[in-house]
């Protein structure tokens, strides 16, 4: 079958869930294929924000804790989100970053796992996780006398094993986007006494997640990503009823005490999900993340998850599809899995490594480079240099929310162009500079 | 001396800081004495959220994380800020909240204090210290295996000795507005081998501070009081430059690495405060803290702190002065301190117990909350119901930006009239709910 651009109009057309993107500001020109490291703005979030610096702050100053409902917002975005990761009510907030919520299960994991099976030694997780995962979990392991244990995805089955205390994974891969089954592995960990902790940053909003249904331990997430709650948007935490009052994460501030108002000196944790909150949070961007939020609610009369899921499905099948038929004779390999059970909503492209302009890279960097000098954002993520087994990536997300067929289509076309023209060989895209 | 309106709008005509006030935007009918617990809104807030909405989160997208700056807006915030507080560049970040800056600075100094002085088993602090910051280091003596000491500040001298680790201060008490001398009980507890924690919420932009000066080790404090950050905006971290270096804080998240975006497994801390980040930052809220920053900048050129300090005492002098000449006969007491040296920017009264309409409380909460329904925001605190040494306190914060002495005069009206009329013995006024 031979696909044509008038296809991926038809598939637009016919696409249940089309409404959705002009609840998004999108910029004209733009391809946007990097929602999965900044989701784009909703069409509300200007409005809103602006109502909440000029008329609740401006105007309600201190009284707006109360008046605007500021004091329950974890809370409260937390119960709206819940359904979407398979949780139920009161059992999710959205505070801090991911990172540090995080060390706050860690930490909490690891003081359930010590109480229950004492002289396990080992947390383990997976060598390409995204790498600030490994770092807070190198902290909590210094500080429980853990150690952690790196693997390839390929080794973690055979790694679950009784003296493992704590297994750490991200659900979807940040540079592969391939995905775990959550619900098999976290089976094999359970009959093993091991507790679960699930990364969801890049499957929040992107693919099903069901955590009670999994029997998941502790989960985290960021909101910044398919959420679309803006840069750097509180993160979000949630417990397995059965944990969360077992014990106190050590980040102890006055918002996860049981009474923060009566200011008393002695630390007295709040039950339920509410004493993972710590301090006072940023509540500007906290609402703008509710407009994010708000489009995944509108979502649900359209078909919720189950047509977000077919659809980015659509999307990622065709740009593999596109590239593979049309971007031929450069090197451009797929690091994303086909199998639709093993891949979130993005999909990786490499390149053969010698094929760069000086022979010893891959040109990854300079052809998204050159893409976006073209409107097409995505992004780039290094190898290890062609000694190992990473790859240089160029990484393409679909937002199922905002992103068309006719989409996918144009970006293959310029991606075709770049590499037909050998375009990325032009200087200004070859210095590697910081990238975020 | 009779002090009368007339002289009252005099000072306010004579006052050099009085430009400042129209780089508020202040509701009208409010004169507002809770910028100790929410600053006020600066005018530019406003526009410049929208600008970091639509144009740089919305336009840019991920390209603003380098476009706009955001990368750097903690390092960047923090060197704008670092004067205001006796503080070099590069030695403070914006980030996270307090409670949680307060957990990096008190775990690092428990690493030093049990590397330097081994054996010392004590962290002090003050029983009436904010409640977070007691929580806070709960977990940490818990983490550490140290004693918490809570002392009232009559007490802490005697109790800097040998024994004790960690002297962790709250510069301006949030109850009372009493100041600590910092130079000096630094100087004492380093006499002594003791590490000392600053928290200076109540004191950034509100009093004059120097860290260095008084070589402190480790200060923490929020943007979202005197600063006029707006709500939860993000807080800050110091750490002298002696001390930086030495070990790295637990929450070792990917913007505290040495080299965020190499992605390497292993976590290889930032040399200096950068370190002291952890995950992404909240950019919207980070962005609107920037315009209260800009005030105190602007301040400068006006006298800066010497005059900003000269202002804030002259306000609480002339409020106390009022009270105690036009609100006789109705058990209202001081709590803040008369000597200037020992005052913050607030003044707090207290009313006798057994004047409230129970004849069991003291009726403070009635008479605030009668306060605000006339357009006088000021906060109540509980004490602890006459059986110990604090009493309730009604809360006025003076901050020296906005407020000018004309509202400090009508302010003391509105409390005569209050007091004077038994308005707060209406029902509405009596009827204790959550505060915050």
């Amino acid at each position: 079958m031979t696909l044509s651009l008038q296809d991926c109009r038809a598939r637009d057309a016919q696409d249940p869930l089309r409404p959705l993107r002009d609840r998004f500001n999108l910029p004209p020109g733009v391809i946007y294929l990097d929602g999965n490291s900044l989701g784009a703005l909703p069409a509300a979030t200007a409005a809103r924000v602006a109502q909440v610096v000029t008329d609740e702050w401006g105007k309600d100053l201190i009284k707006a804790w109360n008046t605007a409902g500021w004091i329950s917002l974890p809370e409260r975005l937390g119960d709206q989100f819940a359904p979407w990761i398979g949780a139920g009510p009161g059992q999710v907030v959205f505070t801090d970053t991911t990172s540090i919520n995080l060390y706050k299960v860690l930490t909490a994991a690891a003081r359930v796992a010590q109480a229950d099976q004492p002289g396990r030694k080992k947390l383990i997780s997976e060598r390409s996780n995204f790498p600030t995962d490994l770092y807070i979990a190198q902290s909590v392991c210094a500080q429980h006398g853990l150690e952690l244990v790196l693997l390839e995805p390929e080794e973690i089955d055979a790694a679950l094993t009784p003296d493992v205390a704590i297994c750490l994974l991200t659900h979807v891969n940040y540079r592969t986007g391939a995905m775990h089954d959550m619900a098999a592995i976290t089976a094999r960990a359970h009959a093993q006494g091991i507790v679960c902790v699930w990364d969801l940053c890049h499957s929040a909003g992107a693919v099903p997640v069901d955590l009670l249904g999994a029997d998941a331990d502790y989960a985290v997430g960021c909101s910044y990503k398919y959420l679309n709650g803006g840069p750097g948007a509180p993160a979000f935490v949630w417990v397995h009823p059965r944990l969360t009052d077992r014990f106190w994460q050590p980040l102890s501030g006055w918002f996860g005490h049981a009474a923060p108002f009566e200011f008393t000196p002695d630390y007295r944790p709040a039950a339920g999900i509410q004493r993972y909150l710590c301090g006072t949070q940023p509540i500007v961007s906290m609402s703008a993340l509710q407009c994010g939020l708000d489009i995944f609610t509108a979502s649900e009369a359209l078909g919720g998850m189950a047509a977000l899921r077919a659809k980015s499905l659509a999307l990622t099948d065709l740009f593999i599809e596109l590239v593979e038929a049309r971007c031929g004779g450069h090197g451009i390999g797929l690091a994303t899995p086909r199998e639709h059970a093993q891949r979130g909503s993005q999909v990786c492209l490499t390149r053969d490594e010698g094929l760069g302009v000086d022979g010893k890279n891959s040109g990854a960097y300079a052809i998204v480079q050159a893409l976006i000098a073209r409107g097409v954002i995505g992004d780039f993520r290094k190898g290890d240099g062609g000694t190992g087994r990473h790859k240089d990536i160029l990484r393409f997300g679909f937002t199922p929310l905002y992103v068309g067929f006719e989409d996918v289509w144009n970006a293959v076309e310029h991606l075709r162009a770049v590499l037909d023209g050998g375009e990325w060989r032009e200087p200004q895209f070859n210095q590697i500079q910081a990238v975020t």
